[in-house]
Protein backbone atom coordinates (compact mmCIF):
# COMPACT_ATOMS: atom_id res chain seq x y z
CA UNK A 1 0.00 0.00 0.00
CA UNK A 2 1.43 3.12 -0.73
CA UNK A 3 1.66 6.04 1.52
CA UNK A 4 0.29 8.43 -0.82
CA UNK A 5 -1.10 8.55 -4.36
CA UNK A 6 0.56 11.24 -5.85
CA UNK A 7 4.54 12.14 -6.02
CA UNK A 8 6.09 15.27 -8.01
CA UNK A 9 9.44 15.84 -8.38
CA UNK A 10 11.22 19.13 -9.65
CA UNK A 11 13.96 18.98 -11.06
CA UNK A 12 15.59 15.97 -12.65
CA UNK A 13 19.19 15.50 -11.49
CA UNK A 14 20.90 12.47 -9.31
CA UNK A 15 18.54 13.43 -6.72
CA UNK A 16 15.32 14.02 -8.01
CA UNK A 17 16.02 10.70 -10.27
CA UNK A 18 17.15 8.63 -7.15
CA UNK A 19 14.04 9.82 -5.28
CA UNK A 20 11.75 8.75 -8.05
CA UNK A 21 13.86 5.57 -8.21
CA UNK A 22 13.33 4.58 -4.43
CA UNK A 23 9.68 5.82 -4.19
CA UNK A 24 8.89 3.30 -6.96
CA UNK A 25 11.13 0.31 -6.17
CA UNK A 26 9.57 1.37 -2.01
CA UNK A 27 6.27 2.00 -3.53
CA UNK A 28 6.06 4.76 -1.69
CA UNK A 29 3.61 6.64 -3.81
CA UNK A 30 1.61 5.31 -6.70
CA UNK A 31 2.07 7.66 -9.30
CA UNK A 32 5.06 9.26 -9.76
CA UNK A 33 5.37 12.57 -11.44
CA UNK A 34 7.97 14.98 -12.71
CA UNK A 35 9.57 18.25 -14.46
CA UNK A 36 12.83 20.13 -15.15
CA UNK A 37 13.24 23.39 -16.81
CA UNK A 38 15.43 21.60 -19.00
CA UNK A 39 14.09 19.96 -22.04
CA UNK A 40 16.54 17.51 -22.28
CA UNK A 41 16.72 16.26 -18.72
CA UNK A 42 12.66 15.59 -19.25
CA UNK A 43 14.02 13.91 -22.80
CA UNK A 44 16.23 11.64 -20.38
CA UNK A 45 13.94 10.88 -17.89
CA UNK A 46 11.19 9.44 -20.34
CA UNK A 47 13.80 7.46 -21.56
CA UNK A 48 14.91 6.25 -18.76
CA UNK A 49 11.12 5.44 -17.51
CA UNK A 50 11.47 6.12 -13.96
CA UNK A 51 8.64 8.76 -14.34
CA UNK A 52 4.62 7.62 -14.14
CA UNK A 53 4.95 10.92 -16.32
CA UNK A 54 7.22 13.99 -17.33
CA UNK A 55 5.32 16.71 -16.79
CA UNK A 56 6.28 20.09 -19.18
CA UNK A 57 5.45 22.84 -16.68
CA UNK A 58 5.60 23.38 -13.07
CA UNK A 59 2.33 23.97 -12.75
CA UNK A 60 1.10 20.65 -13.92
CA UNK A 61 3.53 18.80 -12.35
CA UNK A 62 2.57 20.03 -8.81
CA UNK A 63 -1.52 20.60 -9.08
CA UNK A 64 -2.13 16.75 -8.54
CA UNK A 65 0.34 16.12 -6.06
CA UNK A 66 0.66 15.26 -2.35
CA UNK A 67 3.85 15.43 -1.80
CA UNK A 68 6.45 17.67 -3.90
CA UNK A 69 10.06 17.66 -3.55
CA UNK A 70 12.01 20.24 -5.07
CA UNK A 71 15.65 18.62 -6.21
CA UNK A 72 17.07 22.12 -7.84
CA UNK A 73 20.15 23.82 -6.74
CA UNK A 74 19.60 25.70 -2.94
CA UNK A 75 19.36 29.22 -4.91
CA UNK A 76 16.51 27.65 -6.57
CA UNK A 77 14.84 26.02 -3.88
CA UNK A 78 12.68 28.62 -2.50
CA UNK A 79 11.71 30.76 -5.50
CA UNK A 80 10.32 27.55 -7.06
CA UNK A 81 8.17 26.54 -4.10
CA UNK A 82 6.52 30.17 -4.06
CA UNK A 83 6.07 29.44 -7.48
CA UNK A 84 5.04 26.50 -6.69
CA UNK A 85 2.95 26.31 -3.75
CA UNK A 86 -0.34 28.58 -5.28
CA UNK A 87 -1.09 25.70 -7.59
CA UNK A 88 -0.76 23.21 -4.72
CA UNK A 89 -3.81 21.16 -3.19
CA UNK A 90 -4.87 21.55 -0.09
CA UNK A 91 -2.96 19.29 2.23
CA UNK A 92 0.18 19.19 -0.11
CA UNK A 93 3.58 18.95 1.51
CA UNK A 94 6.72 20.02 -0.10
CA UNK A 95 10.06 19.00 0.64
CA UNK A 96 13.53 19.71 -0.53
CA UNK A 97 17.06 18.31 -1.00
CA UNK A 98 19.03 20.91 -0.13
CA UNK A 99 22.53 21.38 1.01
CA UNK A 100 21.98 24.68 3.12
CA UNK A 101 18.34 25.36 5.08
CA UNK A 102 18.60 28.79 6.88
CA UNK A 103 17.75 31.18 3.82
CA UNK A 104 15.34 28.62 2.40
CA UNK A 105 13.38 28.23 5.63
CA UNK A 106 13.55 31.37 6.30
CA UNK A 107 12.06 32.33 2.81
CA UNK A 108 9.42 29.79 2.84
CA UNK A 109 8.23 29.76 6.41
CA UNK A 110 4.65 30.88 7.21
CA UNK A 111 4.73 32.37 3.53
CA UNK A 112 2.72 29.59 1.97
CA UNK A 113 -0.92 29.23 1.23
CA UNK A 114 -2.93 27.65 3.96
CA UNK A 115 -2.86 24.05 4.08
CA UNK A 116 0.50 23.96 2.07
CA UNK A 117 3.00 23.04 4.54
CA UNK A 118 6.90 22.92 3.79
CA UNK A 119 9.57 21.09 5.54
CA UNK A 120 13.34 21.24 4.34
CA UNK A 121 15.12 18.34 4.24
CA UNK A 122 18.46 17.24 3.19
CA UNK A 123 19.57 13.69 2.27
CA UNK A 124 23.05 12.94 3.51
CA UNK A 125 23.84 11.09 0.34
CA UNK A 126 25.01 11.81 -3.04
CA UNK A 127 28.20 11.85 -4.93
CA UNK A 128 30.58 13.68 -7.33
CA UNK A 129 28.37 12.42 -9.94
CA UNK A 130 25.96 14.08 -10.98
CA UNK A 131 22.89 13.80 -13.58
CA UNK A 132 19.86 11.67 -14.16
CA UNK A 133 21.89 8.99 -15.20
CA UNK A 134 23.33 8.17 -11.99
CA UNK A 135 20.69 8.38 -10.22
CA UNK A 136 19.85 5.32 -7.91
CA UNK A 137 17.20 3.46 -6.17
CA UNK A 138 19.32 3.20 -3.56
CA UNK A 139 20.63 6.40 -2.78
CA UNK A 140 19.14 6.83 0.52
CA UNK A 141 18.92 3.35 2.21
CA UNK A 142 20.08 4.11 5.94
CA UNK A 143 21.52 7.69 5.06
CA UNK A 144 20.60 10.81 7.41
CA UNK A 145 18.11 12.88 6.33
CA UNK A 146 18.24 16.51 8.27
CA UNK A 147 15.01 17.70 8.69
CA UNK A 148 14.95 21.32 9.41
CA UNK A 149 11.65 22.71 10.50
CA UNK A 150 10.91 26.44 10.97
CA UNK A 151 8.79 28.28 13.69
CA UNK A 152 6.06 28.26 11.60
CA UNK A 153 6.04 24.26 10.97
CA UNK A 154 3.16 22.12 11.94
CA UNK A 155 4.29 19.00 14.12
CA UNK A 156 1.95 16.89 11.42
CA UNK A 157 3.74 18.29 9.08
CA UNK A 158 7.03 17.72 10.56
CA UNK A 159 5.77 13.86 10.82
CA UNK A 160 4.49 13.72 7.40
CA UNK A 161 7.85 14.65 5.86
CA UNK A 162 9.66 12.15 8.65
CA UNK A 163 7.41 9.24 7.29
CA UNK A 164 7.90 10.13 3.03
CA UNK A 165 11.85 10.24 3.41
CA UNK A 166 12.01 6.82 5.87
CA UNK A 167 9.86 5.44 3.02
CA UNK A 168 12.58 6.04 0.78
CA UNK A 169 14.98 4.33 3.29
CA UNK A 170 16.48 7.01 5.34
CA UNK A 171 16.55 7.75 8.87
CA UNK A 172 15.32 11.07 9.70
CA UNK A 173 16.87 13.13 12.69
CA UNK A 174 15.65 16.98 13.28
CA UNK A 175 17.49 20.02 13.49
CA UNK A 176 17.05 23.67 13.53
CA UNK A 177 18.40 25.18 10.43
CA UNK A 178 20.75 27.43 11.45
CA UNK A 179 23.08 24.97 13.28
CA UNK A 180 22.54 22.35 10.63
CA UNK A 181 24.12 25.49 8.22
CA UNK A 182 26.76 25.74 10.83
CA UNK A 183 27.30 22.08 11.13
CA UNK A 184 27.04 21.08 7.55
CA UNK A 185 29.48 23.71 6.53
CA UNK A 186 32.59 21.14 8.52
CA UNK A 187 30.88 18.12 8.11
CA UNK A 188 30.19 18.70 4.44
CA UNK A 189 30.93 22.12 2.62
CA UNK A 190 34.50 22.35 4.05
CA UNK A 191 35.83 18.75 2.57
CA UNK A 192 34.07 19.86 -0.40
CA UNK A 193 36.26 23.43 -0.50
CA UNK A 194 39.12 21.20 0.14
CA UNK A 195 39.16 18.67 -2.32
CA UNK A 196 38.80 21.51 -5.11
CA UNK A 197 42.00 23.10 -3.59
CA UNK A 198 43.81 20.29 -3.51
CA UNK A 199 42.59 19.25 -6.58
CA UNK A 200 43.69 23.30 -8.06
CA UNK A 201 47.03 22.79 -6.67
CA UNK A 202 48.42 20.04 -8.95
CA UNK A 203 50.77 21.09 -12.25
CA UNK A 204 49.06 19.16 -14.63
CA UNK A 205 52.53 17.73 -15.43
CA UNK A 206 52.32 15.25 -11.86
CA UNK A 207 48.80 13.93 -12.97
CA UNK A 208 50.25 10.95 -13.44
CA UNK A 209 52.46 10.94 -10.24
CA UNK A 210 48.88 10.32 -8.19
CA UNK A 211 47.86 7.72 -6.76
CA UNK A 212 44.24 6.32 -4.90
CA UNK A 213 45.05 8.58 -1.95
CA UNK A 214 44.69 12.28 -4.34
CA UNK A 215 41.98 10.79 -6.23
CA UNK A 216 39.97 10.26 -2.94
CA UNK A 217 40.99 13.01 -1.14
CA UNK A 218 40.25 15.78 -4.09
CA UNK A 219 36.88 13.17 -5.22
CA UNK A 220 34.81 15.83 -4.46
CA UNK A 221 36.19 18.17 -6.82
CA UNK A 222 34.16 16.45 -9.18
CA UNK A 223 31.32 17.99 -8.56
CA UNK A 224 28.88 20.28 -10.48
CA UNK A 225 30.19 24.03 -9.71
CA UNK A 226 26.85 25.40 -10.71
CA UNK A 227 25.53 23.44 -7.66
CA UNK A 228 28.27 24.07 -5.55
CA UNK A 229 28.64 27.88 -5.78
CA UNK A 230 25.42 28.55 -4.60
CA UNK A 231 25.84 26.17 -1.50
CA UNK A 232 29.13 28.09 -0.85
CA UNK A 233 26.81 31.31 -1.53
CA UNK A 234 23.95 30.68 1.16
CA UNK A 235 26.04 29.53 3.61
CA UNK A 236 28.95 31.84 3.54
CA UNK A 237 29.40 32.81 6.92
CA UNK A 238 29.65 29.43 8.20
CA UNK A 239 32.15 28.01 5.63
CA UNK A 240 34.04 31.33 6.64
CA UNK A 241 34.50 29.83 10.22
CA UNK A 242 35.15 25.89 8.87
CA UNK A 243 37.54 27.21 6.51
CA UNK A 244 39.43 29.56 9.50
CA UNK A 245 39.34 26.19 11.74
CA UNK A 246 40.96 24.19 8.81
CA UNK A 247 43.41 26.98 8.38
CA UNK A 248 44.41 26.80 12.17
CA UNK A 249 44.81 23.52 11.85
CA UNK A 250 47.28 23.65 8.92
CA UNK A 251 49.42 26.42 10.67
CA UNK A 252 49.64 23.70 13.67
CA UNK A 253 51.27 21.11 10.69
CA UNK A 254 53.65 23.96 9.27
CA UNK A 255 55.05 24.70 13.18
CA UNK A 256 55.10 20.88 13.45
CA UNK A 257 57.41 20.43 10.39
CA UNK A 258 59.26 23.67 10.99
CA UNK A 259 60.71 21.70 13.75
CA UNK A 260 58.14 20.84 16.22
CA UNK A 261 59.18 16.88 16.65
CA UNK A 262 56.24 15.78 19.17
CA UNK A 263 53.60 18.03 17.59
CA UNK A 264 53.59 16.11 14.05
CA UNK A 265 52.60 12.96 15.81
CA UNK A 266 50.58 14.06 18.03
CA UNK A 267 48.50 15.52 14.42
CA UNK A 268 48.38 12.82 13.12
CA UNK A 269 47.32 10.84 16.08
CA UNK A 270 44.42 13.28 16.57
CA UNK A 271 43.16 12.87 12.90
CA UNK A 272 43.85 9.04 13.17
CA UNK A 273 41.37 9.07 16.23
CA UNK A 274 38.90 11.32 14.80
CA UNK A 275 38.21 9.80 11.06
CA UNK A 276 38.86 6.15 13.25
CA UNK A 277 35.85 7.60 14.82
CA UNK A 278 33.55 8.41 12.35
CA UNK A 279 30.19 6.73 11.77
CA UNK A 280 30.65 3.26 9.38
CA UNK A 281 29.71 4.27 5.57
CA UNK B 1 60.19 -20.23 -14.79
CA UNK B 2 60.58 -17.54 -11.79
CA UNK B 3 63.34 -14.96 -12.66
CA UNK B 4 65.33 -15.40 -9.01
CA UNK B 5 65.61 -18.07 -6.86
CA UNK B 6 65.31 -16.67 -3.18
CA UNK B 7 63.19 -13.52 -2.49
CA UNK B 8 63.63 -11.70 1.23
CA UNK B 9 60.71 -9.10 2.61
CA UNK B 10 62.36 -7.36 5.41
CA UNK B 11 59.24 -5.55 7.74
CA UNK B 12 55.88 -7.71 7.44
CA UNK B 13 53.20 -4.72 6.93
CA UNK B 14 50.47 -3.86 4.26
CA UNK B 15 53.34 -3.67 1.53
CA UNK B 16 55.84 -6.54 2.81
CA UNK B 17 53.10 -8.72 2.94
CA UNK B 18 51.93 -8.03 -0.78
CA UNK B 19 55.05 -7.94 -2.23
CA UNK B 20 55.28 -11.35 -0.70
CA UNK B 21 51.87 -12.71 -1.66
CA UNK B 22 52.44 -10.95 -5.36
CA UNK B 23 55.75 -12.91 -5.43
CA UNK B 24 54.05 -15.88 -4.99
CA UNK B 25 50.72 -15.57 -6.95
CA UNK B 26 52.96 -14.39 -10.03
CA UNK B 27 55.47 -17.00 -9.47
CA UNK B 28 58.53 -14.20 -9.18
CA UNK B 29 60.58 -15.98 -7.22
CA UNK B 30 60.85 -19.75 -6.27
CA UNK B 31 61.35 -19.24 -2.08
CA UNK B 32 60.19 -16.20 -0.35
CA UNK B 33 61.58 -15.41 2.54
CA UNK B 34 60.19 -12.69 5.37
CA UNK B 35 61.62 -10.96 8.69
CA UNK B 36 60.14 -8.55 11.09
CA UNK B 37 61.90 -6.94 14.39
CA UNK B 38 58.67 -7.32 15.75
CA UNK B 39 57.98 -10.71 16.73
CA UNK B 40 54.26 -10.55 16.69
CA UNK B 41 54.62 -9.61 12.81
CA UNK B 42 56.42 -12.69 12.37
CA UNK B 43 54.11 -15.08 13.65
CA UNK B 44 51.18 -13.09 12.08
CA UNK B 45 53.27 -14.12 8.43
CA UNK B 46 54.07 -17.48 10.02
CA UNK B 47 50.10 -17.79 10.73
CA UNK B 48 48.75 -16.44 7.45
CA UNK B 49 52.00 -18.76 5.74
CA UNK B 50 52.56 -16.28 2.97
CA UNK B 51 56.27 -17.14 3.45
CA UNK B 52 58.25 -20.11 2.61
CA UNK B 53 60.09 -18.86 5.81
CA UNK B 54 59.45 -16.36 8.56
CA UNK B 55 63.17 -15.90 9.41
CA UNK B 56 64.55 -14.52 13.08
CA UNK B 57 67.00 -11.72 12.67
CA UNK B 58 67.91 -10.07 9.41
CA UNK B 59 71.38 -11.58 8.68
CA UNK B 60 69.68 -15.13 8.18
CA UNK B 61 66.47 -13.89 6.27
CA UNK B 62 68.87 -11.19 3.94
CA UNK B 63 72.28 -13.91 3.48
CA UNK B 64 70.46 -16.33 0.79
CA UNK B 65 68.52 -13.85 -1.23
CA UNK B 66 68.72 -12.72 -4.59
CA UNK B 67 66.23 -9.82 -4.39
CA UNK B 68 65.85 -8.08 -0.42
CA UNK B 69 62.76 -5.47 -0.50
CA UNK B 70 63.03 -3.15 2.53
CA UNK B 71 59.40 -2.44 3.95
CA UNK B 72 60.32 0.00 6.58
CA UNK B 73 59.52 3.17 7.99
CA UNK B 74 61.39 5.43 5.74
CA UNK B 75 63.60 6.44 8.93
CA UNK B 76 64.58 2.91 8.58
CA UNK B 77 65.32 1.86 5.38
CA UNK B 78 68.88 2.92 4.91
CA UNK B 79 70.17 2.01 8.56
CA UNK B 80 68.41 -2.07 7.62
CA UNK B 81 70.26 -1.69 4.29
CA UNK B 82 73.30 -1.22 5.35
CA UNK B 83 73.03 -3.52 8.40
CA UNK B 84 72.12 -6.28 5.64
CA UNK B 85 74.29 -5.59 2.43
CA UNK B 86 77.87 -7.12 4.62
CA UNK B 87 75.61 -10.21 4.59
CA UNK B 88 74.73 -10.48 1.08
CA UNK B 89 75.65 -12.19 -1.68
CA UNK B 90 77.99 -11.11 -4.50
CA UNK B 91 74.89 -9.63 -7.36
CA UNK B 92 71.91 -9.30 -4.93
CA UNK B 93 69.87 -6.41 -5.29
CA UNK B 94 68.32 -4.22 -2.88
CA UNK B 95 65.01 -2.42 -2.90
CA UNK B 96 62.45 -0.71 -1.43
CA UNK B 97 59.02 0.87 -0.91
CA UNK B 98 59.67 4.31 0.89
CA UNK B 99 57.26 7.30 0.13
CA UNK B 100 60.65 9.59 -0.01
CA UNK B 101 63.44 8.80 -1.63
CA UNK B 102 66.52 11.47 -1.88
CA UNK B 103 67.63 11.02 1.82
CA UNK B 104 68.13 7.10 1.59
CA UNK B 105 69.23 6.98 -2.35
CA UNK B 106 71.87 9.70 -0.97
CA UNK B 107 72.64 7.28 2.34
CA UNK B 108 73.20 4.33 0.10
CA UNK B 109 74.28 5.45 -3.08
CA UNK B 110 78.08 3.55 -3.61
CA UNK B 111 78.17 2.68 -0.16
CA UNK B 112 77.35 -1.19 -0.53
CA UNK B 113 80.06 -3.87 -0.89
CA UNK B 114 80.75 -4.30 -4.39
CA UNK B 115 78.58 -6.62 -5.99
CA UNK B 116 75.23 -5.45 -3.47
CA UNK B 117 73.32 -2.92 -5.44
CA UNK B 118 70.15 -0.65 -3.91
CA UNK B 119 67.84 0.62 -6.34
CA UNK B 120 64.64 2.95 -4.37
CA UNK B 121 61.51 2.34 -5.21
CA UNK B 122 57.92 3.85 -4.78
CA UNK B 123 55.43 2.06 -5.56
CA UNK B 124 52.52 4.18 -5.84
CA UNK B 125 50.15 1.47 -4.43
CA UNK B 126 48.98 1.17 -0.82
CA UNK B 127 45.53 2.12 1.67
CA UNK B 128 44.91 3.70 4.93
CA UNK B 129 44.51 0.12 6.47
CA UNK B 130 47.64 -1.49 7.26
CA UNK B 131 49.19 -4.33 9.04
CA UNK B 132 49.82 -7.55 7.50
CA UNK B 133 46.09 -8.59 7.33
CA UNK B 134 45.39 -5.90 4.52
CA UNK B 135 47.87 -7.43 2.61
CA UNK B 136 47.02 -8.44 -1.15
CA UNK B 137 48.56 -10.25 -4.27
CA UNK B 138 46.83 -7.48 -6.45
CA UNK B 139 47.96 -4.45 -4.35
CA UNK B 140 50.55 -3.50 -7.38
CA UNK B 141 48.68 -4.35 -10.24
CA UNK B 142 48.84 -1.85 -12.71
CA UNK B 143 50.27 0.27 -10.61
CA UNK B 144 53.57 2.83 -10.79
CA UNK B 145 56.68 2.17 -9.29
CA UNK B 146 58.58 4.91 -9.57
CA UNK B 147 62.24 4.11 -9.79
CA UNK B 148 65.05 6.68 -8.50
CA UNK B 149 68.65 5.70 -9.41
CA UNK B 150 71.92 7.45 -7.36
CA UNK B 151 74.46 8.84 -9.57
CA UNK B 152 76.30 5.53 -8.68
CA UNK B 153 73.17 3.17 -10.19
CA UNK B 154 74.45 0.92 -12.92
CA UNK B 155 72.31 0.77 -15.73
CA UNK B 156 72.24 -3.38 -15.33
CA UNK B 157 71.19 -3.18 -11.51
CA UNK B 158 67.87 -0.74 -12.32
CA UNK B 159 66.78 -3.08 -15.28
CA UNK B 160 67.38 -5.54 -12.65
CA UNK B 161 64.62 -3.68 -10.36
CA UNK B 162 62.54 -2.91 -13.11
CA UNK B 163 62.46 -6.06 -14.01
CA UNK B 164 61.17 -7.50 -10.26
CA UNK B 165 58.60 -4.45 -9.82
CA UNK B 166 57.08 -5.37 -13.08
CA UNK B 167 57.24 -9.36 -12.51
CA UNK B 168 54.91 -8.09 -9.11
CA UNK B 169 52.20 -6.36 -11.85
CA UNK B 170 53.58 -2.87 -11.36
CA UNK B 171 54.35 -0.32 -14.66
CA UNK B 172 57.94 0.98 -13.85
CA UNK B 173 58.85 4.88 -14.03
CA UNK B 174 62.25 6.26 -13.74
CA UNK B 175 63.29 9.93 -12.19
CA UNK B 176 65.66 11.63 -9.88
CA UNK B 177 65.06 10.88 -6.25
CA UNK B 178 65.02 14.46 -5.53
CA UNK B 179 62.58 15.24 -8.53
CA UNK B 180 60.68 12.35 -6.66
CA UNK B 181 60.28 14.03 -3.55
CA UNK B 182 59.18 17.19 -5.15
CA UNK B 183 55.89 15.65 -7.19
CA UNK B 184 55.12 12.93 -4.28
CA UNK B 185 55.06 16.15 -1.34
CA UNK B 186 52.75 17.59 -3.24
CA UNK B 187 51.00 14.18 -4.52
CA UNK B 188 50.87 11.98 -2.02
CA UNK B 189 51.87 13.82 1.38
CA UNK B 190 49.90 16.89 0.94
CA UNK B 191 46.63 14.82 0.77
CA UNK B 192 47.76 13.10 3.82
CA UNK B 193 48.31 16.02 5.90
CA UNK B 194 45.18 17.93 3.97
CA UNK B 195 42.96 14.82 5.25
CA UNK B 196 44.45 14.91 8.88
CA UNK B 197 43.73 18.45 9.18
CA UNK B 198 40.85 18.08 8.19
CA UNK B 199 39.67 14.79 10.22
CA UNK B 200 41.09 16.92 13.12
CA UNK B 201 38.86 20.40 12.69
CA UNK B 202 35.72 17.71 13.41
CA UNK B 203 33.75 18.13 16.95
CA UNK B 204 32.95 14.90 17.73
CA UNK B 205 29.52 15.97 18.69
CA UNK B 206 29.27 16.64 14.88
CA UNK B 207 30.79 13.09 13.68
CA UNK B 208 27.08 11.93 12.65
CA UNK B 209 26.88 14.35 10.54
CA UNK B 210 29.51 13.44 8.05
CA UNK B 211 28.31 11.23 4.99
CA UNK B 212 30.57 9.64 2.37
CA UNK B 213 32.03 13.60 1.25
CA UNK B 214 33.80 13.70 4.73
CA UNK B 215 34.81 10.12 5.04
CA UNK B 216 37.00 10.04 1.69
CA UNK B 217 38.22 13.42 2.18
CA UNK B 218 39.93 12.44 5.39
CA UNK B 219 40.26 8.90 4.65
CA UNK B 220 44.15 8.79 4.64
CA UNK B 221 44.12 9.77 7.70
CA UNK B 222 43.76 6.85 9.20
CA UNK B 223 46.96 5.84 8.31
CA UNK B 224 49.68 5.00 10.80
CA UNK B 225 51.09 8.13 12.47
CA UNK B 226 54.33 5.72 12.76
CA UNK B 227 54.58 5.24 8.97
CA UNK B 228 53.62 9.16 8.02
CA UNK B 229 55.92 11.35 10.59
CA UNK B 230 58.89 10.12 9.32
CA UNK B 231 57.56 10.97 5.56
CA UNK B 232 56.84 14.32 6.14
CA UNK B 233 60.05 14.91 8.88
CA UNK B 234 62.33 13.48 5.52
CA UNK B 235 60.49 15.34 2.91
CA UNK B 236 59.63 18.77 5.44
CA UNK B 237 61.09 21.41 3.04
CA UNK B 238 59.13 20.10 -0.42
CA UNK B 239 55.65 19.17 2.14
CA UNK B 240 55.97 23.07 3.52
CA UNK B 241 56.38 24.42 0.01
CA UNK B 242 53.51 22.02 -0.97
CA UNK B 243 51.86 23.18 2.06
CA UNK B 244 52.14 26.45 0.87
CA UNK B 245 50.47 26.06 -2.48
CA UNK B 246 47.04 24.60 -0.84
CA UNK B 247 47.09 27.45 1.56
CA UNK B 248 47.49 30.03 -1.48
CA UNK B 249 44.71 28.04 -2.99
CA UNK B 250 42.55 28.52 0.25
CA UNK B 251 43.27 32.21 0.73
CA UNK B 252 41.73 32.43 -3.10
CA UNK B 253 38.93 30.44 -2.03
CA UNK B 254 38.23 32.51 1.07
CA UNK B 255 38.70 35.80 -1.66
CA UNK B 256 36.26 34.53 -3.27
CA UNK B 257 33.54 33.53 -0.12
CA UNK B 258 33.94 37.29 0.72
CA UNK B 259 32.60 38.62 -2.52
CA UNK B 260 34.69 38.16 -5.42
CA UNK B 261 31.58 36.26 -7.03
CA UNK B 262 33.17 35.05 -10.69
CA UNK B 263 35.76 33.80 -8.95
CA UNK B 264 34.33 31.30 -6.58
CA UNK B 265 32.91 29.52 -9.76
CA UNK B 266 36.47 29.82 -11.91
CA UNK B 267 38.10 27.58 -8.07
CA UNK B 268 35.46 24.84 -8.31
CA UNK B 269 35.87 24.97 -12.46
CA UNK B 270 39.65 24.87 -12.15
CA UNK B 271 39.30 21.95 -9.08
CA UNK B 272 36.92 19.87 -11.18
CA UNK B 273 38.94 20.23 -14.62
CA UNK B 274 41.69 19.07 -12.33
CA UNK B 275 39.91 16.14 -11.00
CA UNK B 276 38.52 14.94 -14.29
CA UNK B 277 41.78 15.00 -15.36
CA UNK B 278 43.05 12.74 -13.32
CA UNK B 279 44.15 9.13 -14.81
CA UNK B 280 41.66 6.49 -13.99
CA UNK B 281 41.91 4.60 -10.83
Amino acid sequence: MSAIHTLSVVGLGLLGGSVALAARRRRAAARILGTDHCPAALDRAREAGLLDEAVTGLRPAVEPADVVVFCAPVDAIARLALSAAPFCRPGALLTDVGSTKARIVQDLDGRLPPGVDFVGAHPLAGSEKHGLEHARADLFDGRLVLLTPGPATERAALERARAFWESLGARAQTMAPEEHDRALALTSHLPHLVASALAGTLPPEWRGLTGTGFRDTARLAAGPPAVWAPVFRANRAAVLDALGRLEGQLARFREALGGEEALLEALLVEGKRARDGLPPA
